[in-house]
């Protein structure tokens, strides 16, 4: 077993990513901790840690995917035990961070719940998070605590690597995807492309236009998250009308909602690329879809957090 | 209308109370906030405030029922927003405020999480709280704001003496409940009488004892809430073999999970009166359940808050 | 001495307890820290602690038991001293935690001056508190630092046991203490019973009734602390009037204030067993009354804190 | 009545200053608010407010002065009480600062309570204080509230102005009261001069020298506060020895503890100027010592906060 | 004079801004508050104000522009002057918000110092901020106090509107610009174009592509600010490769260091539209650069807010 | 080496005081942490920690002299980098601690700077304070965190006790510098002489009169700073026309600014004795000032800190 950890450390895991999570436990050659989490009758979560949290580093997986207020609540209520029960540090694991495209107030009188979570999981007790691919990486100013902010891309420009394509352009399927896709095409030593799009409502676009070259390549579109799939498979239309060859997309964070699935298997995208930051159903993982753990690089960085040894040569 | 607002008023609603609000804007003779609370399909809700304010003095009705984790966030949500919206005073109206009964470690390493809501609304930006017949009168001191604390009891007796019982025995179905117990023998000049109970495990009962003399008497057992309705359905049975006359029941929050309905429909009770802090399908409003609107109390309350008269008086 | 501390560890007592904390001091096998605490001729307290305090984990033994506010300001200085002093963690010891009783609002525009003291206590720098038998078990809510709560019943209950008493009843001497004996009784394998009072002005009380069955029985009257004595020895006179066998009672704090000794010389009650979270005169240990100390626990409580084991097995 | 007060204002008095405060009523036109401070038999403060402050700007007269303990827990308690009470503003009003004198470490694991106190004061609610010459200026700093600080020094030099005294040399009795003796000497076109003293131990000192002439002159000592009066008769004594023609004193706070009275009566002090921001019993008020009200001074600080016209013509 | 303002309304100027916050005043009709701000020989700041703030509503003007750490301090001294001077409310307007750019960590161990800023204003006393053209819109989020941010694109477009061009394409000179510049081509019902580059080192691009069809048309390059003019006119260089007819641009915020004035004056930007957000001295305003004042909308922002009216209009 | 530190142990430098940190890392037998401190064109710092210090306990020595907002804004950005890159302690050493003389507020509507400073530095992260010499002892209760606070009198006094010198009287040189004086004059047991002045305007001086006896005496003038030298050199001329036979002078923090050199060089004095709390250009070190290093002394303080030792026996 390749970490080292002392008997300060514990695992815990509560309900939105147990598969992770006891990859992440194996891997580290731990036990999860134990907790009982539970519902009564009337919907409120009962926790109970059933092992001493007493002087431990605890560090809790759980990603605020769907169900994401039962998710934050449950991760709130597990930070208020552990506070009581004198854990020493309580380091929130969060692969999936929800909430985050509320980032900014998009119109008057309109919240900016991402900030207001983050107030949230600091009041309730959490001294250090760690999270991948946040919407905006302006977010991890929301927090006054340490953010240890891990990236999808390596992971993603990887994989596709390893696929031995060429004539390769990356794509940005709307605007505030183009740092994500910058660094992919420099990984790839690839050109850029950008569909520009006008949003006509919430969660709907009309696409207007591919800026850039697009014909006879092989495109990968790259993004942080699929919620819908409109945005994606538009983009991909979009490109196979341009004339691209073939056309393959990655994203870290799998939300997948309403036609999601059906909408990918219809659309021009060959293979589709994800990461399990959100646990999928098995009916969601059909052929097309090719999931990737990030549990070695979660458990690294761990590891590197507990150990004390510096986290940054993750990012390179 | 017997109210003055000033133009600083504005009252909202959210999701869990919606026909106790319009209720309440009636007899206040306002007009309820605009405000849009929607959710995204990934279950992440959206809230926007569609009319300026700046400056008012906001009241906010939502009880944290089921979904209480829903509602938690919800209410939060709504707390971010009207701080950024520069809202003068934010004033929580929570007819029901869930989590109450997390209000103590029973175990080692479970939560408070009564008081991580209480720190969650102080943190989001509530400036006071009006709330009815909290699980104990304790939880007022988990908070730092002002907190207006109304009691359902007076209410309740009222009804009670309306009817023109005589030879009343006033119990207490289990040992927390019997403070009320107590305060509405003294409004009806009653003995008391308590149901023993021991805690064999979470929400299950089993009655040991009547202590006090119920045989012959109207009774009428009186709790701040109704869950499973296990507890005062075994206490009907139990004061039935005891030899009460006939049995009544009273409580404040109608919670009513599982199978409630129908353990009351199938009991020894002959009519159970309920308040609507918490809002209930048609269905759950079957013959033997009398409800009683709290809207007049708590308008009354409202409008002492606003224009700055004691609230006291509501409490004699 | 089978308890291990290490070079970290320091324990100080100031005025309210010094004859408990010496015993523990003993238990522990370590010596008391070095501090002087006098008062300037005007009132004023003047702490300085003699021995460096930098780094240290520093437990402070004292009741906020009579006089009161003197021990509280004391306690609130003595965190400031060490505060600035760097000690690492500050664990505040309090056997009895004064003002518990004003724990909500009886009234409109009162205190609730439990809070107010919690607040304080975070506000000058505890970092945890370890105490006995709070009035309300919700007071552990009213602090956002841990809190390790210990209780007395079994202490008291233990000695009961020992004397080898058949035929008992448990007796709750008012509505508040109903859960203790329910506790007690659980242990005693006895049934319970319920003096019920009704209060007509503050600190007196008129007894209306003993609920449930006492005839021929040793009756245990438990309660959580002993202020004036007009409780317990009026239940002990119902209890008399009821039949009772014998009368015996238990209580962890004994206040003991106005003429509380003399009432229970004169009362029905054969032994009183207390506990030394207060200290008392000699004058005060009449040959009724039977003090037990709760050093062992507290210095086991120290001990399991300091070497971050589990607390919890001290409450089974 | 020169005051205009609109109605949202309240005062109250508790129990250190009723005189000053029943004087200050009556200068401003209003009465006090009412509001009963008891203990119970163990000591413990009860608080009951009997008036409506909801939404009021509230002034609380109370000086910390002996018994020092027992004033700040009041007051404590009495900000609690208006904060949960929905009072507007809590404003303050502390014509004496008891432990303003332990305002650093003199030595190594000291406190500094009058730091403390000041964080304790905002802890419990404070939103503004008023008080009278802090033992040193920097005092202020210690608070994040406003505070407004009026001074002694005018009022006292006031008196010997009219006593048309000439030839006057202004004494400072020890290092810390040069400034304040700078202040006088100017406003009376003075010279200064300096007692100058070694510290043997805490509270006693040997005078070593009269720095500046003093001989044939009438000598004014000035000083904020006298407590054994240790300080200003040997000060008195030394003036004598060299060869003041007559020596008078004043100082702001008659802390007066001990002895004091016996040893100003003794001293070549021939007349004492002192002011009533400690409330002094009968019999300290002997023939030498003369007492000045600053209740005209703190009525209109108050008028001009209420009233939110600038306070700084009071200091001219 | 269109505005009202209250007797509570004052408005301050520091050092950064004072053309700006006098043209504001005479658009108000009021005057600037009266305060000095100094410097002492050693460079420390003293600010003293000069005419009563007490219970006022006050506005202070100041960019956080070059000498940036000065006017940092100067305002963070200002808001301690007002706070402990008792003003009612303390309203920031930060025309241009300094240190907007380092709002993430870019690489380990950086500080995200547009966080730390907004901190410390809240720190200091700020209770509200009015600001332009945050260099992400993410920025709102760092504030838990309300802030109003308004844009500089709508102003900007109207200038170009005016000029009646036509055939125009928008230009984004950086990936971060995208948004606006979507949001400029909205307006103007123009497509929009992109100039993508690799970030070399910092501060210094390498133009790589114009992604999009600038040939024959009239180009409008946007963006928040212009610091050194290395990417705008490497943009305009790129751009006039490209085949471009006429090159126009504009940002709201003209930062302007070390040679962007000579490097404007000797590109193929033909006019450069900015705002006074930040203080030009005559020699930058060279003949291709037009300056818009924002005094009218800050003064229509600052009405709303002082009369608690809706600022949303100004978004429209 | 006689310094033990372990590998928690890292120490950085700022702009300030870089040849002061170098001396104190070599006498620690340690180097300096890696870190970049640079200034963009438009003067935004910009920090960058060029290697891990997670966990650390990390020592920063930056002193606020001039310029002091830049390096007052150099060590907040540090310490916010430091806070988000996981340091476990962050100890601040600040040599001279700027602003130190806005303590108090002198005039109505001034900041108490000081406190401010003291306030930003808890909110950007840092963990304790070690400095020197404050202007006045009350500034370490602004502070909040731990504060070691070091004296320079004692260097020296012990400069002075080796040259020798018989027959000394010390000088205070203006009011506030008393208690210096007092100690330095204990030290030496010599007698004590003061000047008094008027102050007539800001940071001008009238000089009354000397006070105490000078004639005939090696004089040395003490104080805790030197700013334009304006009050040291008049106080030097004083003693001069009073019969002092030679005239020293020392302080700790040589601030020197404006004409101070040349009022020295033309001065009374014969020699001067600094510190190196604030780093001097080699013009200002012309031959009569001596330069004492203070390394030697915070070196000592840091390895007690570091080994949780007592600090307090650098005191005696």
């Amino acid at each position: 077993m390749p970490y080292q950890l002392n008997n300060r450390f514990k695992m815990f895991t509560l309900n939105s990513n147990q598969t992770l999570a006891a990859e992440m436990a194996e891997l580290l050659g731990c036990e999860l901790g134990k907790c009982s989490v539970t519902k009564f009758s009337d919907g409120e979560i009962q926790i109970h840690i059933e092992e001493s949290v007493r002087g431990s580093e605890v560090f809790i997986v759980q990603s605020t995917s769907y169900p994401v207020n039962e998710n934050i609540m449950e991760l709130l209520i597990m930070l208020d035990s552990l506070k009581r029960a004198s854990a020493r540090t309580i380091n929130v694991v969060i692969p999936y961070f929800g909430y985050g495209r509320q980032d900014r107030k998009a119109r008057s009188r309109e919240p900016i719940t991402a900030k207001l979570v983050s107030n949230l999981l600091e009041a309730a007790g959490a001294t250090r998070v760690l999270t991948m691919d946040l919407h905006t990486p302006q977010l991890q100013g929301f927090f006054d605590i340490p953010v240890d902010h891990l990236f999808g891309v390596p992971i993603l420009t990887q994989y596709f690597k390893n696929k031995g394509l060429d004539n390769i352009v990356v794509v940005a399927p709307h605007n505030g995807s183009i740092g994500r896709a910058r660094k992919m095409a420099n990984l790839l030593h690839a050109p850029l492309a950008l569909i520009d799009k006008r949003k006509l409502e919430e969660n709907e676009y009309e696409i207007l236009n591919v800026i850039g070259n697009v014909e006879g390549k092989n495109a990968i579109i790259i993004d942080d998250l699929i919620d819908t799939a409109e945005t994606i498979t538009s983009a991909a239309k979009a490109l196979a009308e341009y004339g691209a060859t073939s056309i393959y997309a990655g994203c870290t964070h799998p939300v997948f909602t309403e036609q999601a699935i059906e909408k990918i298997q219809l659309s021009a995208i060959k293979e589709l690329v994800v990461t399990n930051t959100i646990e999928l159903p098995e009916e969601k993982l059909i052929g097309k879809i090719k999931m990737i753990s990030v549990a070695p690089l979660l458990v690294e960085a761990i590891d590197r957090i507990h150990n004390e040894k510096a986290v940054s040569p993750l990012f390179e």
